[in-house]
């Protein structure tokens, strides 16, 4: 049978449990000054010597004891007795207080004549200019910069002692395969340790992933006590079966301590913090977001509280594209992504499952949702924790829509441009609604024909009501999707998915259902609704459903069969001041571009005939004013 | 003869310049997953295989087919026929299309009764939920994150192509010696190129530095040959004298072609860019804040245009504490120290010596004055790129007023609470009109005891427009600082540097003086001022004058002689309401702590009785409510 947790610690408490519990190993390690970057010195660093060490000339000229030259003028020149040739950077010769350019002194014989007089210390840098002998570099817990490395070596200093923590990292689960191996069915890569790895190391930690220990108690156990003893913190990552899991809490308690089992952290809830022969144990769950979550809210912590180089933590206040529901007692943590829309920042939560690991992916920042929040409304403006460079959110495109295969191709060439594109799906009302609250650049979908909108009131009036401009992406096929080759002859036979109201594959659905005089109680899977485009394809794939209506395009790119019936124009559509955004003008002269064309042409699945056409609510054809061409850089 | 540079080349010029000749090599190398993070794709990454590949269970309980289950409910439970144990993540056995939670089952006998039924693919996570065989996981150009390499791993990504370049590293100079050798009077150790490794390696680029090429013109033409056959890019570093950089640029010539030799940006000016066999060479400036400058603004953007992981840039909007002039006609870069006080940032511009490397180390950024700006007032804003994360800058005190090297001290232990103190020179007058200007946190000074403040109309009555409070930091004792031990008798035989008008120092000079019955004519080096109390020692210790007036931790920190003269309280100054910021708290709690105290006391220069006590103006006693102890993390 199946544990569950007993209790469930909340994220404060086990946080503070974790740092006060384990105040730290002060392990420390000598590092070459040429390996230093990003490295937090663990002691005060100090000049070896001066810099420089003796006056020397800042100038290329002359070097003079300045009371030589009292009196020196136009009218009254004065040969100088003692005078030594210096460049910069030489050393002053003793007695010497100052230096005169060399445009500034005139050779007569073997002496030098000048005709101004010399104040002392003039172009002279004096000794210890830089840093004095035995002053302060850097401060105890500075992370090393590129160029403080040059400061470094000038300032004689060839290696800094730097914080550090030894790792163990063991993963669990004979589920698992190593890196490399392509996994059998309900086997899956082991992952996540090394996911901890890379992030630790990058704090300056030094990990040793162990090799993967298979679900047995006394294995485990094995393994825990071997590794508490050798390192400074011991990681587990249970595989990801349940039993797996306990087997883990099991073996913790069994050679040491367990401090507590299940946090009140979504995703993260099976999280174990233990402690073996005095170092702590942090048990990761299986499941890849929740061993992000707890990786970077415990373990980053734990280290950076230990004094290693702290983990970048970029903030941003964004609205909320849509609502945000949270589990109230849970502390959430959510990817999001965010950019830049006229002045403000919106951000787009996507895919919660903590095993969808694209969803981190393809953010570019996440959300915390502390416990006593049940979840927030549109337009709520929050903190999102950026994932990403805060400069690459100015280059962030927002689309939220009907999500097609080709904004795949789309976004690598946009990459190309510096242009980052993030898509949501969203049905066509509620993408507009979003162009609507100005919470995305665009929202890419199909629209019926002018005429046929018209029928559909409550969307044609919202349409109406704004001022927006149509790119066409492609032209492309609506029809029948299925892995047997289903065709309208034989639509009551087979088993369907159906596409969510206010889309336009349901409407051609029930266009195809009426011309063959069947009703929707007659189709078996008609109340079946799939959440995207890609859900019908994904389901008709999986053998959840025989068919279903789709693009060709996604018909393709799942391997399907498919029966063409109707042509679709998917366009972005757009407000019109958006033609006025420096990407939004880079973007389109992407989609105008031949690149783009060629590459849907290979493809198969799309019409590039229309491609890049910017036509008007009520216009068919192209009757708006395209930005010719970007500027080659136009990304500021 | 020194030659001169014929022309400058402008920096937007240079730039596009080197962009447009050298558009990139192309280079691609293959890197395991776990050394992959921030680096650069060169190619679209795309998933090996679906993840899962197969349907599998999403909770622990039995797999049904969801037909067998209609009907079941309280009343009239239904006994499975066909039903398997599955676990979260087992594989779904095939013809099964749902999972139902073990809890919401009973085991009768041998076979399983429900009392609900189960809906079609109920806790199953379909084939291909996290990604599709074949499908985008990383555009081209994306930068790898650590959650990125999980993501990798899972979709049996074992390595990515990443975009790189080889850089060939060449430092020259006969005054050069390698890091490790301490160097002779007029030598240097060779830094820039290993900061040049450092930067650029970074961003993935592949760094050969090669051995120190001595001043002579057929050693330097044969390292650039080699160089430049080997490699993407050449960078070649200056010794620092000017007859060293003549020889680059001529061996450039002789060699290949020199694009340009001078730009008009400062530090950087003697820049050059050439091109050998087709491969661009960067010639560096020999002082280091040049050559920062020149790899940053230059070799950094070039990298960036070829592909390579982009360098971090954080911007923050600042206003100026103090005027910045700038050079008309050049693009000025200027090492800046940035805070936030109450709810706006200000930035304290550094030293802008291109020989000291201190002002970078010091500095948390940077900002860039177009060559069309002559400079810009106080108050005015503008942007500083960061050199720190920029959560490091809501951590950051700017103190501006008298430095003493106890500073030094309180930063060292203030590094250990989170905060980053950045100290700027400024007199008694400067520092408390900075005060009320708002632009510090706070103005480290001595100032004369009440009844003789009075007496400086000026500095009295701005101190009495504002609500301060003083915070002492330590009781010290200013005297004449000396090497061979100068003392009140003998003030007029030897030679003086004096410290700058509104000082104590100064104040204190002339009271000796006129106790002496000394005329300040009658004083050999009276009119000879130091900019800071610091560069009184230093004055003296490079001997460039006999005596001066300075702390008894001064001179001691610079290793000299001492005869107290008088003790004065060096405070903190700064607004009351500064006692409200938690940064603030965490301070005063240090400085009144025990630890501090005791670091004071070991330098044998200062006295703590009074340390940590909090007066204000008009009183010398304590008579402000002291924050008892600060919270143990108070900072956000």
């Amino acid at each position: 049978m199946v544990k569950r947790y007993l209790s469930l610690t909340s994220f404060d408490e086990a946080l503070s449990l974790l740092k006060s519990t384990f105040p730290g190993p002060g392990r420390t390690e000598i590092v070459p000054v040429i390996r230093a970057l990003g490295r937090a010195v663990a002691q005060p660093v100090y000049a070896r010597y001066a810099v420089p060490e003796v006056n020397l000339a800042a100038m290329d000229g002359i070097a003079v004891k300045s009371r030589d030259t009292i009196g020196a003028s136009e009218q009254h020149p004065v040969t100088l007795g003692q005078a030594a040739r210096v460049n910069t950077g030489n050393v002053l010769p003793e007695g010497f207080d100052a230096v005169i350019m060399i445009e500034d002194t005139w050779e007569v014989g073997d002496k030098f004549q000048i005709r101004k007089s010399a104040s002392p210390w003039q172009h002279v840098r004096p000794a210890g200019e830089d840093i004095r002998e035995g002053r302060l570099v850097l401060p105890k817990g500075h992370v090393v910069r590129a160029f403080d490395i040059g400061a470094l070596a000038t300032y004689g200093i060839t290696e800094i002692e730097s914080t550090t923590a030894g790792v163990g990292i063991i993963p669990t689960g004979s589920e698992l395969v190593p890196l490399g191996v392509h996994p059998r069915p309900g086997q899956v890569v082991e992952s996540n340790t090394i996911m901890a790895q890379v992030l630790l190391e990058s704090m300056g930690a030094s990990c040793t992933r162990l090799p993967i220990v298979r679900d047995d108690p006394t294995l485990i156990e094995e393994a825990l006590r071997a590794a508490a003893t050798a390192n400074d913190l011991v990681i587990i990552s249970a595989g990801s079966s349940a039993g797996t899991r306990d087997f883990t809490a099991g073996a913790i308690a069994a050679v040491g301590e367990l401090i507590f089992h299940g946090v009140a952290v979504k995703p993260g809830k099976p999280m174990m913090l233990g402690k073996i022969s005095g170092t702590p144990v942090i048990g990761l769950p299986g499941y890849p977001l929740a061993a992000q979550t707890v990786l970077r809210e415990f373990a980053v912590p734990l280290l950076e509280h230990w004094g290693l180089a702290p983990f970048a933590k970029h903030v941003v206040r964004a609205r909320l594209a849509t609502p945000l529901a949270s589990d109230l007692g849970f502390d959430e943590f959510v990817p999001v992504s965010v950019g830049r829309i006229g002045t403000r920042h919106w951000g787009i939560a996507r895919s919660r499952s903590a095993v969808v690991q694209m969803s981190t992916v393809r953010s570019n920042g996440y959300a915390h949702i502390p416990a006593r929040i049940e979840g927030y409304d549109a337009e709520h403006e929050l903190d999102v924790f950026l994932t990403t460079d805060p400069a690459n959110i100015e280059r962030t495109l927002l689309f939220s829509g009907a999500i097609d295969p080709v904004l795949e191709e789309l976004g690598n060439l946009a990459h190309d441009r510096g242009l980052f594109i993030h898509t949501a799906n969203a049905g066509n009302t509620s993408a507009i609604l979003s162009l609507k609250r100005n919470a995305c650049h665009a929202a890419p979908m199909s629209l019926p024909a002018f005429s046929l909108l018209r029928e559909n009131a409550t969307l044609f009036s919202l349409l109406e009501s704004m001022d927006l401009v149509f790119v066409n992406i492609a032209t492309r096929e609506q029809g029948i999707v299925s892995s047997k080759g289903v065709s309208p002859d034989t639509l009551d036979t087979v088993c369907w998915v159906n596409s969510g109201r206010d889309t336009p594959a349901r409407l051609l659905f029930d266009t195809l259902l009426a011309s063959h005089h069947l009703s929707p109680a007659q189709v078996r899977g008609y109340t079946t609704e799939a959440a995207t485009p890609g859900a019908i394809a994904a389901a008709v794939q999986a053998g959840q459903a025989d068919a279903g209506i789709c693009s060709e395009g996604l018909a393709t790119s799942h391997g399907l069969r498919f029966f063409p019936l109707a042509k679709e124009q998917y366009e972005l559509v757009m407000r019109r001041e958006m033609l006025g955004d420096p990407r939004i003008i880079s973007l389109i002269s992407l989609v105008q571009g031949r690149e783009f064309k060629a590459q849907l042409e290979r493809t198969g699945a799309y019409h590039t005939a229309l491609t890049g056409r910017i036509r008007s609510l009520s216009s068919d054809t192209s009757d708006i004013d395209i930005p010719s061409s970007a500027p080659p850089s136009v990304i500021p």
